[in-house]
């Protein structure tokens, strides 16, 4: 066994779908069962779900949110209270229609979202300016009723976290939704290396039930686009349909006004798409299970045994998550292995390194290695890490900008996307008539308004009206 | 406002059912909603789970378990592979029959717990002795359709881990099953403070499928037993349902052997049953969210406030969670609002106080005042906290001890438990016939047989036979 058998991976520049259902298989991150278009995750995926949570928990609570856990089900008739959240949702979702042998007297859906059971809960508690804000989230399973699916992308159960916040104003709950895209955005880019724009969706692109919809939009490396994260503003909508209201410091009754924001596993499939390659998954230090594997080689030999475990240890107090792969499988095996599992570092060390008193680090990145000294191995392996978190971060965002183009017309539009995909660039009026007839044209939507987007002397690349906004366009997940 | 609106609960010896739902409510544990049978866990109450989770999943991890997500559907085929299994909960599943418009061609049960999931994806991922053992646990909701429902012990909803694990062996397996039953017991008693005893269920209350069934049972206030987790060896009986075989190093193929493990949000409570009051909730330190409170006395008395903020700083600094409430109600309300809440340790700090370099710490078991000097403040909360730890840990202790007799027939258990409510010792023969009399005529069921039981010269309470075993039977949740 050389590891031969587990590479056999689809190329990603030949079949780049095939090639994702084969890292998420031989990776170990999902498995399939007789649940169809619902996934399996596995520990290894897991436990990159895990540490998601975890960092994201700790930003969410440094900024004042408390974890709550509402019912898995919705009555119809809750669900049916705000009515594009319902035309939104209702065709999507599973029905609960009996318990044990006995029917229901009304029909209760598994939950697609918690917008309706959070704004029952707050009408109930929330009765005063003293009460407000309330940021809460929970972390917890949703269904949606997909048709075709794939494992992360897309499938009928998914993990996500839901924050859900009532705010005594309409500026404060606005900050608050911008709030926490910034803190999506900035846990994509820090800890998963993946470079994201920033922006609003289009009124046809928004949240059902939703005033405003903002985005993080992360490009792949095929070139199509995927929503990372999204963070939502209500104004009152909610309010005025569920009758959540207080009473304010000037001792008038006024409605609240309500944000919601989710980030899900989907986020494992763009973790996937952005780094990994041909010989398997790459994952950023920062999110990587683990962070270090040793290869001791050599059968038998205790002296390099016993170097390897002192190198674990002494990393371990560094705070590094580090392993040791001493199975009996030959050297070109197991390094295949930490190469498919995308550990950012690995350690060979072997008697004659050993007698050198050095070994080799290879780093999954760009599998390149480097020959370092035994002596300050620890100082070399907590610089590589920061090199490849740092690295695989500029080399996203170089690919993503190389790919990000801009044009004038639907027509340029059509003939760059039939040649190529990425993030397209392009000035729009507004009206959803031209947005719609881009799509028909060319298959393509409109990703985010950037917030940095300049709009000043552009003309609409339909109607050749003066733009409101420059838009990111592109095929999406 | 002096607190007296807030204390206005049910005196737990008048009616203890109101009095733990009165606790639930007012200690802002849970709410209601429209979903009915099923709770809202709200932020308090899903710290206190946090908490259980992280001391769980550390003890899970430390001792080799990995965390995984299986679907939350389980086909109706799925369920039904295993015959026990299957009796034991499809009465009481509640069934998705339809997605989004579309009627399912298969009915889904939401899980009232994963064995089948677990083993489906065992027999594909297990092929080799090498493969062995697996040490796998989920963090998800389960649904079972109860008709009378209660906060935390019986909902229709509910949270859990559930642990499954294969094993080469037998022996190993019955192992495992033991160490996770030890796992608990130590959490219970050394996080909770609760005691427990440790043994069998009796075939009658075996787990749906399981050869054993461990039992760790926990004596309420009002002498009611809880069940406070469980851990099942299966043999290899799902094995052979499931067609989960490994070729072992003998080159023969053998069936696996195979655990299971679980515990939920009903040990919550237990939590409040074991140590509450009339005032309120009362918080072991080693599981309360917040261990220490401030309580600033004197209106907008910066010198009191500054030295507050600095008392926190410092206990923050020591790993000891602290929050100061300096808001406008009145000192009454905010103690009788720490009480209700349960936070282990109160510091009330007023500028007379300071003057003496004092202040007051109110230990929230036995509401004790003690007066101590501010030179010495964090070692005086720290020792402090540790005596509460270990004194309500003994309170309970001798409470339950004090409520569980023994008798040696069963006029005497009849008599017994129509005066009070208690464990009741008492030798059995081991025959079910016996077991079912003990529950008609006196509405008692066995808890567990105790692991350090003797049973030498007992006579079966029921029949007069020589006895198998000494057994605890009591009332139950």
């Amino acid at each position: 066994m050389d590891g031969k058998e587990l590479k056999e991976i689809t190329s990603r520049d030949i079949d780049f779908a095939q090639w994702y259902t084969d890292i998420c298989k031989k990776a170990e991150l999902i498995d399939y069962s007789s649940v169809k278009g619902c996934m399996i995750i596995r520990p290894y995926g897991y436990a990159i779900w895990e540490n998601i949570q975890k960092e994201l928990d700790k930003r969410f609570k440094e900024t004042g949110h408390q974890n709550v856990y509402m019912p898995m089900f919705i009555p119809e008739s809750l669900l049916q209270k705000e009515k594009d959240h319902v035309e939104g949702f209702a065709p999507e979702v599973a029905w609960v229609t009996h318990g044990g042998s006995e029917e229901l007297s009304e029909r209760l859906c598994v939950r697609p979202t918690s917008e309706t059971l959070f704004c029952e809960h707050y009408a109930n508690i929330v009765k005063s300016y003293r009460d407000l804000p309330k940021l809460y989230n929970q972390w917890c399973s949703v269904v949606r009723w997909e048709k075709t699916t794939r494992p992360f992308l897309r499938s009928r159960e998914f993990l996500w976290q839901e924050g859900h916040t009532v705010h005594a104003t309409s500026e404060e709950a606005k900050e608050e939704t911008l709030k926490m895209l910034n803190i999506y955005a900035d846990f994509c880019e820090e800890v998963l290396a993946i470079p994201v724009i920033k922006g609003e969706k289009t009124e046809k692109e928004r949240f059902a039930g939703a005033e405003a919809t903002y985005t993080i939009e992360a490009l792949m490396y095929n070139g199509v686009a995927l929503q990372s994260g999204t963070s939502h503003y209500f104004g009152d909508g909610f309010a005025r349909a569920f009758n959540m209201k207080f009473m304010d410091r000037d001792n008038q009754e006024k409605y609240v006004y309500q944000t919601s924001w989710g980030v899900s596993t989907r986020i494992i499939g763009a973790l996937i798409m952005t780094h990994s390659d041909d010989h398997g998954l790459v994952l950023p230090p920062n999110i990587a299970p683990t962070k270090v594997t040793i290869i001791p080689i050599g059968k038998n030999n205790t002296e390099v045994l016993d170097r390897s475990y002192d190198i674990a240890k002494i990393l371990k107090l560094e705070g590094i998550t580090c392993s040791i792969d001493d199975s009996e499988k030959s050297p070109g095996f197991r390094f295949a292995e930490a190469e498919m599992r995308g550990i950012p570092v690995r350690i060979e060390i072997g008697p004659r390194d050993l007698e050198n008193n050095k070994c080799i680090l290879v780093r999954r990145d760009t599998l390149e290695k480097l020959e370092v000294s035994l002596d300050n191995i620890v100082e070399e392996v907590i610089k590589l890490l920061l090199e490849i978190q740092n690295s695989m971060y500029l080399r996203a965002k170089i690919r993503r900008d190389d790919m990000t183009k801009s044009v004038l017309t639907l027509a340029e539009m059509k003939a760059l996307s039939e040649k190529e995909n990425g993030f397209i660039k392009a000035y729009w009026c507004g009206d959803r008539a031209c947005e719609d007839q881009i799509k028909e044209e060319t298959g393509i939507t409109s990703r985010c308004i950037p917030f940095n987007g300049d709009n000043q002397d552009g003309k609409c690349l339909v109607c050749g009206k003066d733009a409101k906004h420059l838009v990111y366009w592109g095929k999406q997940y």
